[in-house]
């Protein structure tokens, strides 16, 4: 059923649950911090995995499942990994009706368990690289919990590789680094910046970390993925060591990497409106909604004939759904489907089927501008290009959000005003002062240090001493 | 690596362990209690859960994903259901560095969490049948490990439906036994006997349980799958209450269902022999392994070509893998791949070149008989045909293999007899006596009562009194 939903400029925050609610992407769940993933927005996810499962595989990547415990000797082993994340721990102190003598830790990542393995299987040079990765969930407690934002358990796939070269895992971190700037990018619509971590935003136990920032619909920056360059930390310390070529005894070199069901949570901020969700064809559940248009038994028999006898072709094609609910109105099925997102609607009645003709209705653009009739001997390629061209509008209203929400400050003082309104990009001389006097002043954090520079030095935006990089600042969620 | 592998005959137990590890399907890990699904073993069960997947969906059923944590005293609300996980538990007690106000349980199963959510969500008969199920992994504590069979955590789908009446819901219970059935017969190569659960054995917290029960290779049995007919236990605990046509207020009528990982332990127990693993050719990894054969680099000019076109070909049709390591004997080649069960061989040296042909040799056949020539020409239908014959002959091996140890045992004291040596089938009268009385006395249960029964009464193996149907008896897993 339709809800109401708060309007996007009143307020961002209560739109976007409302939205989350009301499509039915996903629910509270009475255990505080926890979500439910809904039907829906679960088959978004399963579009997301396919797309990456393929991929991952093709660049000989093999799935395997680790322990969803860490017994929490493990967790402290590397100093700066712990440090980061004591404070997000789920800890199982009792089982099987006794208390634990080490208790086990419900796993936050799985760098850990997956080396310490690893350092039993991982022999010779013959055995690298080993290129494994987990589709599972994770805990990190927390409860200030926004549906698929910021949840305490979510679901994610986690890379773990070893290398037998720094360069080899190098190479990896980025082949990784540019399959989710993909299927950000090309798949759900949403452009994205490639970029390094600073010191202070890279992932706890990593030598550096790669990242794509994203812009909100509230113009806040959203971290999409994270691909570590692992260095040898963790090879050290659970000691993964291998015979080379010429017998000596190396270390390996190390990478993880990850995307999270927060993606879910991107796509309704990126595209959605104020009647609900816009989807990217590539990664809607449903491409195409066909809703038949009759007033009487009779214009019932005239229309539903043809209705199938399309959607049997069309059905081949692009994933589909008939909403031949009975006792709903065209106008109420139509804002149905619109907050679900769908991104065609097909509208056919006895008028249509009498000239051989059918209505399209697109959900990206606005309302009267969004409507065209298709002869039904053109529908599927019609419909194939129109899905098409969704895909692309969609990513093209979002980069020009971006780019006319992006500001290239001069001063301090205008950094601070552009990060209360958008995207900043400049120099910054890479210290870690500056980078915290600009944390405590503008409530903005370094987003990313872009992979694309003009290669030009300049003067930190802060402190104004040399700088050979721009970096992105934003507030971020 | 190719490893010992103890003798089946030796001991069967230490022979299973073995094979598991140098297959390289799972590893101990150094959590006590929990494995490691190695690749290989994933591989396996991605084949599972895609067969799996597609039957859900063609069925109207829609994966969901519920939360990892179940509150205490969710867990506790259904009597017989608390009674019977209790001692399974693990517990959460410290979070985010503090102690919680109410423990959270780790998953064992998911019946009281997601019935939480449908008393939210179910409000109408529109709403019904409510028909999900989650991929996902739950913990059982658990200290006695073996691998796949027996682990703290293990993966699995969970079903979880709601239904307008009791006959829908039954509907629901024999559908999904009847995917099990397919699953594990067509697929796995496993021959089940399905039936329904004596009141001590079935599922905690259901009106029945149904079953399907597999004979390993030690003759004990394996519970291949359950399908729960819950009645309105849970609905009546939570509140799960819906307006029905006439707008009476309902309570609904629900079902759960299940297989996990313990499968893939089912498969080695099943096919597996001295060699190694067995793998039915439609659940194998790889269907057929090319091991190119040469002696020089000249015959290696003269294989590498062909081999690269046919495998080309057949690549399109089979899942293949062309073994081409530089530094390993074709013997060394040969072992190591029947460990790892691949069903079919292929050999392709220079004489088979200047033949045109080339060797095939079958997994499921005793050496000798295994082997034969097929013209390249011919290769594609040739191979389709010995993989469709590899199926189906396993299949018929362990039909045969439960057949001769399957015993109708006449007396009390030969029922004993028979429950040491194999399956025994006999009458049963039903009354819970009667079981406790023959469990206690010959270490066997009763695994099920079969749905096919041929009608007539009879008496009870136990106790002499009158029985109308009879049950399986056997050790099991």
């Amino acid at each position: 059923m339709v809800q109401k939903i708060t309007p996007r400029s009143v307020d961002d925050s209560a739109w976007y649950t409302d939205v989350v609610q009301a499509a039915e992407l996903a629910d509270y769940s009475p255990v505080r911090g926890c979500m439910v993933i809904r039907p829906y927005g679960y088959a978004i996810w399963e579009n997301m995995q396919q797309y990456l499962d393929q991929r991952f595989k093709a660049t000989r990547h093999q799935p395997a499942y680790f322990p969803v415990f860490i017994p929490q000797s493990f967790i402290q082993k590397e100093a700066e990994h712990i440090e980061g994340f004591a404070p997000q721990l789920a800890v199982v102190t009792h089982g099987g009706g006794e208390k634990l003598e080490e208790p086990l830790i419900v796993r936050p990542t799985s760098e850990t368990i997956i080396n310490a393995m690893y350092a039993k299987w991982i022999r010779s040079y013959r055995d690298l690289p080993v290129l494994y990765y987990q589709w599972c969930n994770v805990v990190r407690w927390e409860m200030r919990t926004r549906l698929f934002l910021r949840t305490m358990e979510f679901l994610w796939h986690e890379g773990h590789t070893a290398h037998a070269t720094a360069d080899e895992a190098m190479k990896e971190v980025m082949l990784i680094l540019e399959i989710y700037r993909k299927l950000t990018e090309e798949e759900m619509a949403m452009p994205v910046i490639p970029g390094r971590k600073s010191e202070s935003e890279k992932f706890a136990g990593a030598d550096a970390t790669w990242t794509i920032e994203a812009m909100m619909g509230n113009k806040w920056a959203l971290q999409a993925g994270t691909s570590h360059f692992l260095g040898q930390h963790f090879a050290k310390v659970f000691n993964i060591q291998f015979l080379d070529e010429t017998n000596q005894l190396q270390m390996v070199w190390q990478t993880s990497w990850a995307v999270t069901t927060r993606l879910i949570g991107a796509l309704v901020m990126v595209h959605g409106d104020d009647q609900g969700l816009r989807l990217p064809p590539r990664l809607a559940p449903i491409q195409v909604v066909v809703v038949p248009i009759w007033k009487s038994d009779e214009e019932r028999g005239q229309v539903m004939p043809v209705v199938e006898r399309i959607t049997g072709e069309l059905g081949k094609h692009v994933r589909l759904h008939v909403d031949d609910r009975a006792d709903l109105s065209p106008g109420f099925k139509f804002n149905d489907w619109e907050l679900r997102g769908v991104p065609l609607r097909l509208e056919l009645g006895p008028k249509d089927v009498q000239k051989g003709q059918a209505v399209l209705a697109r959900r990206d653009l606005p309302a009267k501008q969004n409507k065209s009739t298709v002869m039904l001997d053109a529908l599927v390629p019609e419909v194939q290009r129109l899905l098409a061209d969704i895909q692309s509008n969609l990513f093209n209203q979002a980069l020009r959000f971006r780019e006319e929400n992006t500001f290239y400050p001069a001063t301090y003082d205008e950094l601070g005003k552009a990060v209360a309104k958008g995207f900043a990009v400049a120099y910054w001389c890479g210290s870690a002062e500056c980078e915290k006097k600009m944390i405590e002043e503008t409530k903005a954090t370094i987003r990313c240090i872009p992979m694309q520079q003009d290669g030009k030095a300049g003067h930190c935006i802060v402190c104004g001493g040399e700088a050979k990089e721009k970096a992105v600042f934003a507030r971020s969620f």
